[in-house]
C-alpha cells in the first residue's frame, strides 16, 4: 500500500483527525452551574471590563485559528476550501502534539482578499493567534500585512515564514561546516513566491547580502515581465547588479541555491557550475529540484530536503509550534523580525557543535526540546 | 463561596475550558507521512472531485461551530465577543459532554446583520453544522434565515429553537397530567424577543390555537407602538382577537404561563386569576418571573423554571446536544419543523407515564439517554 492509500484508509477510520475535549467534565448539576449557568456569568462580567481577562479565563489564552482559502494547497494548488481540510486539520494536529497549542483549522469560502481579511478580523476575538496557511502569492503578503496592522494578537503566516526561519537555521549551520561568511555568500532562490520572498527577506535581515530571486522564467529581474508589487519591491534589495538569464545563469558560481519551486528544475551541471562547497536545499515536495545522491555527485558538500527519508530534512514543523508556544505564552502582540531571527538561531542552536556534519545541520522534529527551546527563544524577545 | 466566586476561580483554573485533541498521535516520521505531508495530499484530492467526502475524511463530520456576536447574553445583555467567550465555551462543552458533538466556540468582532451572515457563510466548509447563540432580536431571525436559505449544513438558533423545543416537550407532559387538549388552552407569553417568538411559532405548529404574546409594556397588539417586523407578523398568529391591556389582563383565565422575560414579572393576584389548574413555566434566569412556592400558594398546579434547584427544570441541553447529534449522523441539511418536534415529543416521552407527576414533566438533564432518543427521532425525520 502507497503511503496515499494508508492515508486515505487511515483518514476516513479517524474520520476527522481532530477533536474538541472539555477540559471540566459536567457530570453534576453542580459542575453545570459553574462551566455553564449561572456561574459562567461571572468570568463574562470581568472580562465586559476588561478584555485582557480573556485570556485569563478563556481558551483564547492558548488556542489558534489555522485559516486557509485553500488556494494554494502543497503541491496541489487551488484546491479550494473543502479540500484543503485535511491539512488544515493536520497542521492543527501538529500545532498540538508538536507544541501543545490547542488550534482550529479554518477554511473559508472566499478567495478575496478584502473578504478574507474581514473574516479573520471577525474571528479574532476568540483566539490568541492567527496562522495563515495555503493562501496564494502575492494576496498572501497583503492580508497577513494588512492583519498585522489592525489585530492585537500574532498574525504569522507559515508558509513565508516558517519556512524562512528553518532555512535560515539550516543556512546557518551549513555555512559553520563549511566556514564560509554570510556576507560573502552568493545566494540562489527558485520560487519567487511566498516562501521564496520570505525566504530572502528574513537572509536579509540576518546579513546575507547577495540574494538572486528566480521564477520559472529565470532571474527575477527589472527586465522581468509580469511581476506582482511584492516581486518588484523585492528588487530593491535583491539582484541589485540587475542580472537577467536562466536559473543556470544565476547559479553559476553561487554558494547557496534554495529551491522552493518544481521538482527537478535542478541538473547537475548546475550544480557543478557553483562555488566549492556547494549548499543545496532543495525543498520541492515530494520530490525535490534535484535529488540528493545527484546534487552530491555533482559536487555539492552539504544537501537538504524537505524530507524525512534523506538527511537534514528542513521542515517548518520544528519551527511554527514553539513560535506560537512562545508567542502564546508571552502574550506577543505580533511576531517580529526579532522573533523570528531569535526562532532561526535556537534551531541551528539545537544541533550540538559536535554532532555537526554535512548530513546532521538539522535538529530531529521529535525531539521534545525543539518546541520548548523555540518557544524560549521567541518569549525572550518580545517587547 | 458563591456560585460565581467559585466559577472565577475555576475559569481561571482551567484557562479555557475547551481544548483540541488530536485524534491521531503524531510520534513518528511515519504518522507524519500520513496524517499530515506527503499522504494527506489523498484525501484533499479526493475531497477536490467531491466536496461530500469532506464528511468522510475530516472533522466537518462531527463539528459545529457555536456562534455569537455576544450581543444578547444569557442576563447580561450586549457583552460583546469577548465577554461572551466564557458562555459559548461553555456551550461548546456541553456538546461535547452531552452530545458527543465537538463545537468551536467563535464570538464574532461584528453586530452586524450583513457581516455576521458572510462571516458564518465564510466559515461553513469547515463545519457540519452552526449553532447561532445569544444574538439579539430581531437580528437573529434574518441571520438565521438567510443562512438557512443559502448553506448546506444545519443551521440552528438554539435560544429560539432549543427553548421551543423544550417548553412544547413541557407543556405537552403537563397537558397530560391536567387533561385538558392542546386546541383548548390559552396560552401567554411573556417575552417577545427570539425565545418568546420561536415557542410560540413551534406550540402553533404542534397545533395549539389561543396564544398571546405580551412584552415589558403588556399584550403585544396591532396597536402596540415600536414593535419589530417579527413581531408585526406573529399578530397574523397570535392575539387574532387583538386584545390590548396589561400582562395582568393577558394572564386572566388562560391556561399556561410561559415567561422567557424578567425576575418578578408575576405576581400570585395574575397566578390566581388564571383558570383552574394553570400551568406556569417561569423560565427568566436566575431569578424567575414567579418562585415555584409562590406560584404554587396562588393555585398553579404545575410550576417549571430554568433552575436545577427546583422540580421541572425546563433547559436546553436536554435538547440540542441531541439534535445535532442526528442532523450530524444523518447528514441532515437542514434542522426543519418536522424535526423539532419529533424532538419534544422525543424529550416529552422519555418520561414514562407511571413516573408522569406535577413535579416530575421533564426528563433527568444527566440521563445520557436524552441525547440518544433525541437525534433518533431527529434523524428519523431527515428526509
Amino acid at each position: 500500500m502507497t503511503v496515499y492509500e494508508q492515508a486515505l484508509e487511515m483518514h476516513e477510520k479517524w474520520n476527522g483527525k481532530l477533536e474538541t475535549t472539555s477540559k471540566t467534565p459536567v457530570k453534576s448539576r453542580e459542575d453545570l452551574s459553574i462551566a455553564y449557568t449561572p456561574g459562567v456569568a461571572e468570568p463574562c462580567r470581568v472580562i465586559a471590563e476588561d478584555k485582557e481577562a480573556a485570556y485569563k479565563y478563556t481558551m483564547k489564552a492558548n488556542t489558534i485559528a489555522v485559516v486557509s482559502d485553500g488556494s494554494a494547497v502543497l503541491g496541489l494548488g487551488n484546491i479550494g476550501p473543502h479540500a484543503a481540510m485535511p491539512v488544515m486539520e493536520g497542521k492543527a494536529v501538529l500545532f498540538k502534539e508538536f507544541g501543545d497549542v490547542n488550534a482550529v483549522p479554518i477554511c473559508l469560502d472566499t478567495q478575496d482578499t478584502e473578504e478574507i481579511i474581514k473574516a479573520v478580523t471577525y474571528l479574532a476575538p476568540t483566539f490568541g493567534g492567527i496562522n495563515l496557511e495555503d493562501i496564494s502569492a502575492p494576496r498572501c503578503f497583503e492580508i497577513e500585512e494588512r492583519l498585522k496592522a489592525t489585530l492585537d494578537i500574532p498574525v504569522f503566516h507559515d508558509d513565508q515564514h516558517g519556512t524562512a526561519i528553518v532555512v535560515l537555521a539550516a543556512a546557518l549551520n551549513a555555512l559553520k561546516i563549511v566556514k564560509k561568511e554570510k556576507a560573502d555568500c552568493k545566494i540562489v532562490i527558485n520560487g519567487a513566491g511566498s516562501a521564496g520572498i520570505a525566504i530572502a527577506k528574513l537572509l536579509l535581515n540576518d546579513g546575507f547580502k547577495h540574494i538572486i530571486l528566480c521564477n520559472s522564467k529565470g532571474i527575477v529581474s527589472k527586465d522581468s515581465a509580469r511581476l506582482n508589487w511584492m516581486q518588484e519591491k523585492m528588487l530593491e534589495v535583491t539582484n541589485l547588479e540587475n542580472l537577467s538569464g536562466s536559473l543556470a545563469d544565476a547559479m553559476k558560481g553561487s554558494d547557496i541555491f534554495i529551491g522552493v519551486s518544481a521538482p527537478n528544475t535542478v541538473t547537475k551541471e548546475m550544480v557543478a557550475s557553483m562555488n566549492k562547497d556547494a549548499i543545496i536545499f532543495a525543498m520541492a515536495n515530494p520530490v525535490p529540484e534535484i535529488m540528493p545522491d545527484e546534487a552530491k555527485a555533482a559536487g555539492a558538500r552539504i544537501v537538504g530536503t524537505g524530507r524525512s527519508d534523506f538527511p537534514n530534512q528542513i521542515n517548518n514543523v520544528v519551527a511554527f509550534p514553539g513560535i506560537f508556544r512562545g508567542a502564546l505564552e508571552g502574550r506577543a502582540k505580533q511576531i517580529t523580525e526579532d522573533m523570528k531571527l531569535a526562532a532561526a538561531y535556537a534551531i541551528a542552536n539545537l544541533v550540538k557543535d559536535e554532532d555537526l556534519n554535512e548530513d546532521n545541520i538539522m535538529p530531529e522534529a521529535f525531539n521534545p526540546e525543539v518546541a520548548q527551546k523555540v518557544a524560549e527563544a521567541v518569549k525572550a524577545h518580545i517587547h
